[in-house]
């Protein structure tokens, strides 16, 4: 395998980094295809990511299930022409053997792409075994050195009996040995767990904005280095069109809809996957 | 070239036909990918149309030169899957010659896409020759009978010197006569044009939404008996969103931006298909 030129991505990788700052986080906020990415840019945000939910979703396929690889592929070298750092979404690598996953990060590397988000949780529910993690991460690494691993732990974002504090401690520290650049633990917005995860590594910690949740000045002062959104972002961009919509059809007698869940976003589209 | 089949198409065609009611328009809200196309039905429309914007630059491309085909056939494809008559936006048909964008129609038909606008503007701001246009939607219609074409004339559209009302009876008459089932003059805001135009064809008559223009009340008075939104939804979703993303960032000191034209939509994309 090729490995990536470091000196092309050096600059690129450098900055992304120096924007993980105690104390000023970045905000991340998640693109879900090329215009809403370029209007991200053009608004003055310093980087951006992408969303697995709004880019399968908008294909018509579902999320976290690997099914979007080209889809992702064309969606984060098309956004590398954008002039700040990209990170895409890649959800579990789209593949299970990590010289698959090197290679794609490779892929994304070439095309100037700064880093990307890569999750230990399955379309099952379930958790990837850590070490096989970790070895997934080693070769992307050493496939692309310059580029910006943000490593997920999904053990909170299930949401169920996996929410274990020392799991998670137990799998940052093992990701971030393995050269992860950042780690990210969605689901989290207990201040006490997001402190203990501060002190638990040195790697920028990344939490997940929730309208419902803790501010970004809020998360700054616990430590937190990015903060990003999610499939947020898209959710409230296809909720706002359809009010508009209605309020068109009902001359103006609109009323507006909740934003939908992301488990809502799946199940309107489930129409284009069903058998 | 094959017929498509009647039979199969029928009754989704008609079920199409019938929403377009003097004094009871259809307003047809554009989406742009699977996902609002899922939303919109989702909420209640009883059809939906796409936005030949939306899609391109959601796919990194510039609109209205003919270079989505693939994107536009793929969620022409995949919205005919919804339980509602769908109208898919093809800008000029993607080809010159009448067999190929006949040859589209029926592929889109055999999907089960109710219907297709298309356009006689170019994309150096002049229109097709009209004699042209014609043998173009007599072929589709010989090719997919029970495809509603929605036929649009650009006279109005760039606003300049081609803004001819006799021109636009001219060739709305011209396209009818040719199999269109509908006719659309977007740019159009004027009573007394709409009037006139409502009058001198038996076609239902498509007028483009706008916010600063008649309501869909005053359009159903007027005869209108179609009201597509365009790229609207579109751009007011990416506002959203990047409003959304500014107030997280700035813990709720957001201000709101300018939903974006279609001439700023489509230029901070430019960084996509710029050499």
């Amino acid at each position: 395998m090729s490995t990536v030129n470091q000196a092309a991505n050096a600059d690129r990788y450098a900055e992304f980094l120096a924007l993980h700052r105690a104390g000023a986080p970045l905000v991340l906020p998640n693109a879900w295809d090329h215009a809403s990415a370029a209007a991200l840019v053009e608004r003055g945000f310093p980087a951006i990511g992408t969303t697995s939910l709004g880019v399968a979703i908008a294909a018509g396929k579902p999320d976290g299930v690997g099914g979007t690889r080209e889809e992702t592929l064309r969606l984060g070298v098309g956004i590398a022409r954008l002039p700040v750092p990209v990170s895409v979404d890649v959800e579990g690598g789209f593949a299970e053997r990590p010289q698959d996953v090197a290679a794609l990060g490779a892929e994304l590397a070439r095309a100037g792409v700064a880093g990307i988000n890569l999750e230990d949780g399955r379309a099952d529910g379930t958790l990837t075994d850590a070490d096989h993690h970790v070895a997934v991460i080693a070769a992307i690494k050493e496939a692309a050195p310059t580029l910006f691993v943000n490593a997920r732990t999904d053990t909170y974002w299930a949401g169920g009996p996996s929410a274990s504090l020392d799991e998670t401690v137990r799998r940052i520290r093992a990701y971030r040995a393995a050269g992860a650049d950042g780690v990210f633990v969605p689901g989290v917005q207990d201040e006490a767990v997001i402190e203990t995860l501060v002190g638990a590594t040195d790697a920028p910690l990344n939490i997940l904005y929730s309208p419902t949740g803790l501010s970004r000045a809020h998360l700054a002062r616990l430590g937190v280095r990015r903060i990003s959104t999610g499939s947020l972002l898209f959710r409230v961009a296809v909720r706002s069109a359809v009010d508009l919509a209605w309020a068109v059809a009902h001359d103006g007698e609109a009323t507006a809809g909740e934003v939908p869940t992301y488990a809502q976003a799946q199940a309107m589209s489930e129409v284009y996957w069903a058998d």
